[in-house]
């Protein structure tokens, strides 16, 4: 089985609001930057995937706030993937703090011929490159 | 029942991405406007909650991106809601383009004592005033 | 001389920060509705431009903050032309509330041609589609 | 005299719009981290500074956009005080890419009382830590 693939973001000043926290629309944002890394390391960039015909659009999102963010901190974002199928891929995310768990979600991409911007299946070279960071899918938490 | 509060949003330049659509995390944001909204229906406005005392915090959004919004495009949010449980609101929204369905989100706010920020009860006068809004929860979607 | 347009937008509660203010970055998204605005008044849309083939891009902005906005507030967002050269368009905004002025803008967007990528001299139908809203420009305030 | 503060920053997939370029109203939140950072080595961080009863707002912006930053460059911001008031801090800010200038922005900034909300002189703690970071203000581009 593979590892989910970690990054730090700093939160922004701008992404905080008037209850001091980071405004819930900004998390699609940071757990967006762990789907570029993912790319990153699965096929060089989310620009080399593109370059080969294909592109990704975000189908469904489900969203876990459980404690808040809040401006200057520093988040770990980790990203695995849960599931592949024939022309999606679904990966989980957390944003926690010093190991805390503050939130946690569950994007569903599918891939797009970018030419006939229709589904269509993964190619081998990107099913091969999210395999290190494909991990078994948890129970749903409660 | 009630009925859904709609209302209408023109999509901006700056919310768009490099595939020519709407990015995903404003949908967050949109959804928002219409919570604003809403508790303006309900209860006067937003701010008048929090005189009371109370405020709102997002503990779980989950969103289906069915179709894609563009730059300039008016769209109609509409928003009801479709449970009150003893701290928290359920709200089901869709933003769509000429009756056609793009997106749809389903909300969980929980309620907060703005002191000890603490879990606290839907007081009588807010729960009265989201009745208008309310309608049968429909069955999940495939 | 033509007279400035206007247009109404309300704040969003994930625009505003820490500060409970809107956060400054926005103003600038702000003014670039008014653009847009601005565009469909002088040209039928800004789709209707890009589609004739040339674009507009920003080359410079300036932005004073007189006064605070705040969340639910209602802003008068005014747009006016006051100087057109050869490929370029200077735009000054305001943005006030209940006739009190809050914040000024001045923008200076540069044409270029979509194909090429290059600035191109503004086309006489946008230079006569933008004469209702061209004013003189007002001395620089202090 | 002292020198400007550098920070590397990656462009976010969402930051970029239809021109597939960094929309203008991301430059201020870009600038704003530089903001953040600048604090954090002057004075331990934003929060210390609040923590001691001033806040700083801003109260005018200059930007000059030069060319075009894209999704997923890293860019190197760059921060420098050029001017010290009695009540204000002037800073001068650039974006670039291996070297190349991007975009360049002035801001300045006003120091107020956190409890009065007024204009309130820079202490000496905050003006003995930006020193590091002050320089000759450059005479204006054309």
């Amino acid at each position: 089985m593979g590892e989910p693939l970690e990054q730090v973001l700093r939160v922004r000043y701008g992404e905080c609001d008037l209850q001091g926290i980071v405004f819930n629309a900004h998390y699609l944002n940071y757990f967006d930057t762990s789907i570029t890394e993912l790319w990153r390391s699965a096929c060089g960039s989310y620009q080399a995937m593109l370059d080969r015909g294909v592109d990704i659009v975000l189908a469904e999102a489900t969203l876990r706030f459980r404690k808040p963010a809040r401006f200057d901190e520093q988040l770990t974002l980790a990203v695995a993937v849960t599931h592949i199928g024939n022309t999606s891929v679904i990966t989980r995310h957390t944003a926690s703090r010093d190991g805390e768990l503050l939130a946690e979600c569950e994007l569903r991409h599918v891939l797009i011929d970018r030419v006939t911007v229709e589904k269509t299946p993964l190619p081998d070279w990107l099913r091969a490159g999210l395999e290190p960071f494909t991990v078994a899918r948890p129970a749903p938490a409660d």
